[in-house]
């Protein structure tokens, strides 16, 4: 998506044509900041200490971690162990996983000699890839807000669309458009007057910080909110439907998802709000036939949750602590919302309902 | 309670005998001081700016700022002006109500010269009525703790009793024990292993800066967590019950709190955890018979999203910016738990059913 008119991505090759450049998270919302990849190491910490984070761009990161591993040394040996070394940088997203494995397909066959350049071709594929799955994943999350505007406008009191999102599942978390956020910008961009209710997504603040950010990039209006206004404000009809982004989904439709998703979720269903996931197949863990109980959850440094990082009055960065000395801290990352509660999964290939049948509906070579 | 072994409680007349001393709670829980109020502005001010907050406390406040006003001017018309714009400090709280209109009864016959001493007496009735009130409720709340931790013995594996709260109902939200967390205290006093999980509670945070500050005090073993946590948490197993405060019950059952209150109870409902509401009956707005429909929400200044204060590595206390400047936010206090989702109201005279019957079993006199 564009910043200040630029076209940008979130991963992207360095002018030398083999380093990897990305901009740096963790310095969002008040910093504009990229951050150079020379090696694996380079790559394993921007995806754990989260320069990159989201799922999709997890993955592409993991990609060319994979190529940047295969430059320095293409053995068998060394690929299996830079392979071992990005799966462990983060434990619930899938598709580090669906990435590294399409990384060690690609080069298994190929000779040492030639990894490099195989594991760059196939690292940009992926990003590519990427980006038409979630153009795809707008367009046709797109249709349905346009539907859901459309009711609004039949009723007479148009006003605007209001979505709520939890996290970021944006741009900033793919390589491009995002998950969540593309059908909100297909249908901002094709006129339609949305709204965007961002949860601030403690602890880490990813909706605050980004979320927010590349909204407001773009344009789109949005109001920032604590994470616990949601059930207030669907309460009072004030939120027409959700989108967010997941993780994981199990083969049964039960969706992974940053922690506190569930609650909005059980909100919407109490409210009969239309909760929407969005996702790009990868995303799809089809070994896991029950999500609540298998998925494994993430539990990140409580210091996420004990310190608060932003910009004081003088614009400098700067973090504090929120909570009183010697109080214990817990974090968990992740949380696993019930199909039950899922009114729809919007994928590349179209929308289905969260149940194993509606997966297989656009899947059927995973049937 | 105690503050290092100091019995304390969190309004009481200075050793002059007609100034009213507080904590100052904005500057918790890094720092302890005490303010003084010397004026019907003084009294106010504390509530608006939230240096007393918890709705027993803003009634025992507002009852010592009707003392101040009547020390000052004594006449019929400075009381009715300083009951409105006491009244107006804030909207949601019934407590405040409560009180102003106790302080109007108890004044409203007494000759002018007579009502500064008369108002003195009855704003240290209301606070001491105020600490009666909330150790029954914690023997009352107690009891059913220790039900649920039999349960816990009788299954074989006790651990510990894990209660979540959100917010700060303890002390510091009342003149002494609270209401949420007097049963806590009760039970904990009383050698139950109970362990506490804190939603941090954003915007203000309360949780983590009042609710773990005085458990901290007080030894109570808690781990603050963020308010997208508990759905996770109640998942898997991991609380026993949730215990809440509430400014307002409405007389249908319905019970109003600060926001995020109602994710909490819909998460506790899908999962079967018991989930109470503590309060004093004067916290029971008779008049209102739809609480989700009818109960006022307060909204309030954005920048308590916006912002954070915390702080810093070398012991300042900084506030920081936590949004992207030109990004909106909104901040709405409170939501409505809709009373089907309540297990329970823990008063001073009882448990019973959040519902108008359960209600009129306790209170006859208002039925």
């Amino acid at each position: 998506m564009k910043i200040n008119g630029t076209p940008t991505r979130t991963i992207w090759l360095a002018k030398d044509g083999w380093a990897v450049e990305i901009i740096d998270q963790t310095r969002l919302p008040h910093e504009f900041v990229t951050a150079r990849l020379e090696s694996l190491a380079d790559a394993a910490h921007a995806i754990k200490a989260m320069l990159v984070r989201g799922a999709p761009l997890i993955g592409a990161t993991a990609a060319y971690g994979m190529a940047l591993a295969a430059r320095a040394n293409g053995s068998d040996l060394a690929l299996a162990l830079s392979y071992q070394l990005l799966l462990g940088t983060r434990p619930t997203a899938i598709n580090l996983k669906w990435a590294l494995d399409e990384m060690m397909r690609a080069l298994a066959l190929v000779p040492e000699d030639q990894r490099a350049s195989a594991a760059y071709q196939r690292a940009a594929e992926i990003a590519d890839e990427d980006v038409e799955i979630n153009s795809a994943i707008g367009d046709n999350g797109h249709k349905l807000l346009a539907e859901i505007w459309a009711e609004r406008q039949a009723k007479g009191t148009p006003g605007r669309l209001n979505v709520l999102t939890h996290c970021n599942a944006g741009w900033l978390a793919t390589v491009d458009w995002g998950t969540a956020i593309a059908p909100i910008y297909k249908a901002f961009d094709a006129g339609i007057p949305v709204h965007v209710w961002v949860d601030e997504t403690r602890p880490r603040n990813q909706g605050a910080s980004l979320t927010a950010r590349e909204l407001n990039w773009h344009g789109v209006p949005h109001t920032v909110i604590a994470d616990n206004s949601g059930g207030h404000l669907m309460q009072h009809g004030m939120v027409d439907c959700c989108i967010v982004g997941t993780d994981r989904v199990a083969s049964n439709g039960d969706v992974c998802n940053k922690i506190g998703t569930y609650l909005k979720a059980l909100a919407a269903k109490d409210n009969g709000v239309p909760f929407f996931v969005a996702l790009p197949s990868p995303t799809i863990d089809w070994t896991v036939a029950d999500g609540v109980k298998d998925i494994p959850i993430e539990e990140r440094d409580v210091s996420e949750q004990t310190h608060m990082t932003g910009k004081t009055e003088d614009g400098a960065i700067v973090t504090v602590q929120v909570t009183p000395d010697g109080s214990a801290a817990g974090n968990w990352g992740f949380d696993v919302t019930p199909a039950r509660l899922v009114t729809g999964l919007i994928t590349e290939r179209g929308v289905c309902p969260a149940t194993p049948e509606g997966l297989k509906s656009l899947f059927p070579e995973r049937g």
